[in-house]
């Protein structure tokens, strides 16, 4: 390079003097050179080149490095299997603007130290903010040490009232379920579901208590049968409350596992699937819900929206707009052939 | 600040200058203004306050925007649901450091628009190196415009020979299945799996066909019944083989949800398994293989292991050691109850 390339002043090389040596615009050097804007990569390249060329010192890609934004998120996921985390990741990435502002993933496999060890790696990569999501609708301890970096807490709230989340309206589900169950006639509705220890087991339950002593109903077997999350807990517990409670016309199920079960039961046990006994389901995972006979009626959580509220909230956030609490998002019915 | 600040001869603060102002040694400070390796924030912190106050240009963060390493790397996955990409993204992940290179997520969606945008996405981030995976182990059209930056193929490989793919070894998967069955006696052996246009059913039907006529046998039912791969396929296939070929004594399945509804229809029909019919799956999808009864007897792909070779085959061509062509990983036979 040569002395006319530098500055008249500083005898530095300026943006203007890289623009113009690339031939493009100042704004789209600057965009090229910090790695934000949309553009053709050759362009892309032409400026990179030309800057590294005339050895460029760019404070325009720099001031991300000592304060500006980066244009990434982190996505915290205690998710292993990816079930739960997986729809609110694509709808968080929606929001997002696919690609615009890109999500870095940190799986942390319910780990503390792993999710310890990924939190420091996105502050270190200064990230403008972090979604965190998980497996279950228990409330969750933040993070700790986020020093200042707005975070969203989607599907797993937060415990701490001061933080944003996102979560499934699991009582508002529920209701969708008993009430539908009660305005199609059923009377004798037994309510099968995951362990007591798990909030989205016990918030359904008392729900499902709550609605049908409303009706001046009592819950067939005259008790929520918690137990796991399996189709073999279905089979099982659907099996003990025909015995206990055969006069039984509807199973209000707490996922599509334990409903599939549930209907298996019915089957091999003679009765017809809705016609004697209504059955419905929670999650409508479609592979489940698609394969059970008949096809579960089932509640959706809307995963997808509660990502891309949470993300929302988090674009937000980082604009210094931070709200706190807890917003949840409704469910929907969606019926096919078992109720 | 002052001028004592100021390097002697170029006028400039310089690296050295800030690592004394914070406290720190000039390694730590280059690394926390890169926003790479390990401190407390507080440290990284300080550095970066200090470099902010004395308007230090920090050549040490410019240098991974004009051609260092971002440590970083690009995951375009066009599998939605996740079932198949997420392990092999979670093997990819550990091989690369659990967070010491972060993975940007691309989630395409199978649409060619938006994998071109995350490409250039990629390409503007300066990613280090990218990975593709997806659902199917059909080859797949190299990525376009890459402008050289080292990139692997995963489960799904591409069909440029120049490219450097890390697959499933199906043909081998298939083997293990059908070798034992016939090592455990299995004479008459039917073989229903998902659409022949799809290369997992077809690679694994062809090996079938080969090994069952190696052995001087016939498959059970005259031909391979290609379908597709829900457990309703496998029910009503397994209905029509039992009808055609009743002594029917092994079902090789192309995936576990074909082997469950096989499963079913023989406990249904009267068959016991596996004492009179064996039944061998294909995935180790542990939803569905340990939900079926009984639980099923399957080829486990070892599909973490494929993203983490995957992951060190990309490293190596990060580091310049770049080698061409599909690697294949074997796949391990889970044994359960039903073979």
């Amino acid at each position: 390079m040569t002395e006319t390339d530098r500055h008249p002043t500083t005898g530095r090389v300026t943006l203007a003097e890289v623009a113009g040596v690339a031939g493009v615009s100042v704004g789209t050097a600057s965009k090229a050179l910090n790695g934000s804007g949309r553009m053709r990569p050759e362009t892309r390249q032409r400026v990179l080149d030309a800057a590294r060329r005339m050895d460029f010192q760019p404070n325009e890609a720099a001031r991300s490095l000592l304060g500006g934004r980066t244009w990434t998120v982190g996505l915290i996921t205690t998710d292993g299997i990816g079930r739960f985390s997986t729809p609110v990741l694509l709808g968080a990435e929606d929001a997002l603007g696919a690609g615009k502002i890109s999500v870095l993933l940190c799986d942390t496999r319910g780990d503390a130290i792993r999710e310890r060890h990924y939190v420091d790696a996105l502050l270190a990569r200064r990230v403008d903010g972090i979604i965190v999501t998980g497996r279950r609708t228990d409330s969750r301890e933040p993070l700790n040490g986020l020093q200042g970096v707005p975070t969203v807490y989607a599907f797993t709230p937060s415990t701490d009232p001061a933080d944003m989340s996102v979560a499934s309206d699991d009582e508002g589900g529920a209701r969708l379920a008993v009430e539908y169950l009660i305005g199609s006639g059923r009377r004798r509705i037994a309510h099968i579901t995951g362990p007591a220890h798990h909030a989205a087991a016990r918030h359904r339950a008392r729900l499902t208590e709550d609605l049908i002593g409303q009706a001046s109903l009592e819950l067939s077997g005259g008790r929520v049968h918690f137990g796991d999350w399996s189709e073999a807990w279905g089979r099982r517990a659907a099996h003990t409350v025909l015995r206990t409670a055969p006069d039984t016309d509807a199973f209000f199920c707490g996922n599509d596992q334990i409903a599939r079960g549930a209907a298996d039961t019915l089957r091999e046990e003679g009765h017809r699937v809705p016609e004697d006994v209504a059955v419905i389901g929670y999650d409508n995972w479609d592979t489940m819900a698609l394969a059970s006979r008949p096809p579960l009626t089932t509640v959706d959580m809307n995963l997808p929206e509660i990502g891309r509220i949470a993300a929302l909230r988090l674009l937000d956030a980082i604009d210094g707009r931070t709200v706190s609490g807890v917003e949840t998002v409704p469910c929907r019915l969606v019926i096919r052939d078992s109720a």
